[in-house]
């Protein structure tokens, strides 16, 4: 089996990251294939850059030319997924959604613990959209961008920590969902200091894309996802 | 006081049809500027031509090199607007909620009613996420696509028309969004067959976008819609 | 144009500062005219008030014998405002419905910052049912009473500029309602301290009512809205 | 133990049905007084009428004076229950919501019938703001006036078992909630005819305002029942 | 009439409070009926727990030989009221559920205050099933398991006081209920200390079961609560 | 890896056609092991079955004598997976909420087709308390009790693929979750039947346990699931 995962930002390097901490959880005979997009922003943290994702993603995995058999958007809280799900015969899971859907099945509620304060309502609102937000105890940014956790990991690491304990003290957080990708180790850390499970999008991604596959299931086309109408398109595909 | 009115696809006629609409409601001293997208399809009816219309709306108010007041996105049910919130200091308004706002000041309940049933969903979630939904009462099909539309015009009128009043009297609709633009004399049709007041998204726009320019208010800047970090950024602007 | 700015108490000099702020934006050939009921209580902070001025609304707006295009009730989280559409052709507007509808254009979430604490209940209970609590992040009184913002300005500014700081930066509130009138350059006050955009329920709900007027829209009268029956009505109309 | 059961129009006629109907269940002991407001309408049937009911049962209250334990306010759907609560320091029951609140001991969700269409909206309104409403399958009505009830009670019974037919069948409730006072025998008939149990809204708010006066429990005045503050009324109290 | 309050544990001095606490407002003629279940815990502060109480309450009835009117389940945020209302023709009523309806007819918000800070979820769940979470402020923790407060009730009180006054001033609770039975005479420590009306679940519930036989009304038994079908099962009664 | 299966009810013929169901889609090397309990229902359809089926599920984990991985508790709507999740340190899934995660992933709204009307409401509320409901469609029921559709397989195929259908066409659900277990080719004619994907609860809940096991992670212990703490238990364990 062959997934796709594709990083919506044009960080290479965090691309690498991303693509070993699939295959850290990929099951035998799974293959992991990292894609960077070629257009969008060096790190995703709003709209604007969110919504480039979502054309560079969708972009990246139409010009990959070779067979595959399910898709992973390893953003947290972007647009974007539907598109693909409209494009593709294969599933397709949101890292943000996947995360999610597995900390509901450890613990009564859950929080995510981001970068910066100004992707919050991103995420809620990817959450809310996606039928997950019920249960999120809350969504907490620990202030630093996404390169700095790149630059400074022992700072991020002790940011990303201390809200988390947070999360689990005063919002009655029982799962952690970390929503911020590319840190070894920090999902450890986390646990140890609040004594909750600790859910990365990525690798749940993982096991969701390949459960769906083994289960033979795939999106629904008969509305929603419906393959998009032939018609004539600017500047598509990019590039 | 200049206003952009920006269609979402790539047919010029829709943008001219747009920008008549919109004309017909203008202030005096209020100037109608319509842009099309380069970027995206000619006409927009699912999430990969929806962000892409994200996309090709943002480039175009970036592209257009003169000064404006307001922006206004005009298509129903589309993404991107958040995004446009972030790269101007002026107003953004989008017409699904624009028309969605107006109809809440005139009746209990309203109703949408659009062209394919693939983009109801589209339309809820977007209604969903602006917290404008709770008095939805429904958002109907006609069947027919957007091009239709312009095609046979008097096919459309009676699908949207038979729609509007399924609406009023089994979704208890007080009042009606029309979700698709361009139609000159529909709402008056609607109206006179179902006896409730009638929304345009685009000239209820308009009136909402005079209306904050003149109240001298714009986009917080504070957190969701701060303007991107500088950074850079492959592909963009586009072109 | 001539819109009635009805104040929901009978206190005179109250009705004048807000006629005045309603000047202060209504389009030139706008008239506006202020009415002071002859029923209810000096000041409305509460449900038995808040009920004697729908009431005395209704009564006000009845009484008055000249033509007019549309009313706005002048009054924070009051009742009363379906009555009037009830009776009225022309379009009714509430500043609190306004003042929220208004800031769902500007920001992510909004914050209502008003007078005394047991009045805060109403305006949620207001926006609830308006179906624009939703993206509400709070509504916060400055412990002060409606009569003593007229006495004792500078306390009064004090407390709620406090109050809309706290909105800001504990709370996410992006944009900030006004919900007490009649203080002028309030406004300007928290903008500068917050810096987010400040929405005044009056200015809002002129911009709103003048709105309507030029769209050619008024209530729905097909259900919630319909005109009274005929009927036997004992003390009414009052005196 | 006296409780005052106060009629929302004017008709003295129903006063005394609803008085007889909430005899037929009070405790030996429990002295029942039926009042007619001498403000309002003949019957209430939407928003105006409504908002004068609230007005009328405040002023028949006050100007009782005579000592009571309770009050009930015995119109369906109908404003004036939170006036009360500021105004009185003995329980205040609304037969809306006694009626749901039982309706809720009995079956996993209920359905109201009532008498115009019109009225739905502000039943389910009034529901909503009560934290009531999560549980009601539908309010329907009946299509026949208050007074046709009492004109012509064979057809009246036949358009409202018709109605909660309906609602057991298609609408899946589980108990009926009688929105419409007056009527002997009505709920023996629906009852027969759904093999569901009925609630009717008075002699529930009897069983509940006695229970309250039994625990001792009454309107908590910290917050939003607070008496009213001490100001000048205009035209209050009545007469 | 003949009202049986069952315990949610196997301690019979449990039992007895509750008992002793029904028959302090029990109507003249209403005889209670403590009931012990003879399978599941000391005390019940967990779903493992409260899953076994939902089966020794239903033992416990079913094992009951004589006549009764009514059933009360007497523990609060448990499981295993629905299946009471399948096996009986007589009403039933958790404690639980009776606190918040009569807590919602005395202020327009309520807070629970119970024991150990783990049962939190469990009665908020019950709450929300129940459509009677919208207008709860909070649910809050004492700290102290069940048992604690039989031993320590004076360190119990000051705990629970605490909280009860935190819901006031915090979470702007205007009722609070009492989510822990047995003690005499917290309800009045607590409605000194707050100036807010104490709800007890079992009281409410007293007034409320003789409030359904009193009005000839019980379980519906058309959908949800038929009576189960027969069939084979296994253990079933138990010992 | 082993895993449990657990048979809500007792009936040895169901427990080895989940069985197999289960082991149709278990990764090589996963044992799947199946237990019938030995208290409780031959089928459950209702509240007081469920409540039966909590505790004997219970038991037959408990009494399994041999290290186990992971549990999944196989009946639809069913009581009882939170106090497994006390219990154990190993993930628990069940299986409507297995399916409905999973389905979530494949179309925008999913329907739940299930046997009896009388399940339907303990089907919703077990989804509306997992936070697994905003997307659901609707629930239901075929009219064929668990056991028929053993006994008649042709009539209850065509029975759930006409709700199917209908799920599809008139609430616009895009997922089909099958909610009755062991039909050996159910899934595959509804899928032809309807277009859309169906998911089976039993796969899905084998494909996330797996998952779970693989990625680490297991129920959240500190609050909601915490281990029951020491006390004394009658009746318990069973036998």
């Amino acid at each position: 089996m062959r997934i796709l995962v594709v990083n919506v930002n044009t960080t290479a390097a965090i691309t690498h990251t991303i693509a070993e901490q699939a295959r850290s959880v990929a099951a035998p005979g799974t293959e992991i294939v990292g894609l960077t997009p070629r257009f969008g922003a060096e790190s995703v943290e709003g709209n604007f850059e969110s919504y480039m994702a979502a054309i560079g993603v969708m972009d990246a995995v139409m010009a990959y030319d070779q067979p595959f058999d399910a898709v992973i958007q390893a953003g947290y809280g972007e647009h974007g997924r539907e598109g693909l799900q409209e494009l593709l015969n294969v599933p397709v899971v949101d890292i943000t959604e996947a995360a999610a859907s597995v900390a509901m099945l450890l613990g009564h509620a859950y929080s995510v613990v981001t970068t910066l304060d100004r992707t919050v309502p991103l995420i809620e609102d990817r959450l809310r959209l996606a039928g997950l937000y019920q249960r999120c105890a809350s969504v907490r940014a620990s202030g630093l961008a996404v390169l700095e956790l790149e630059q400074d990991p022992s700072r991020a690491v002790a940011a990303i920590v201390a809200q988390a304990e947070q999360a689990v003290r005063d919002d009655k957080a029982e799962v952690i969902c970390l929503g911020c990708g590319g840190m070894a180790g920090l999902d450890a850390m986390i646990r140890e200091s609040t004594g909750v499970p600790v859910v990365d999008g990525v690798t749940a991604a993982v096991a969701l894309a390949e459960s769906l596959v083994r289960l033979g299931l795939s999106t629904s086309k008969v509305r929603t996802y419906a393959t998009p109408r032939s018609k004539r398109v600017a500047g598509w595909p990019l590039g």
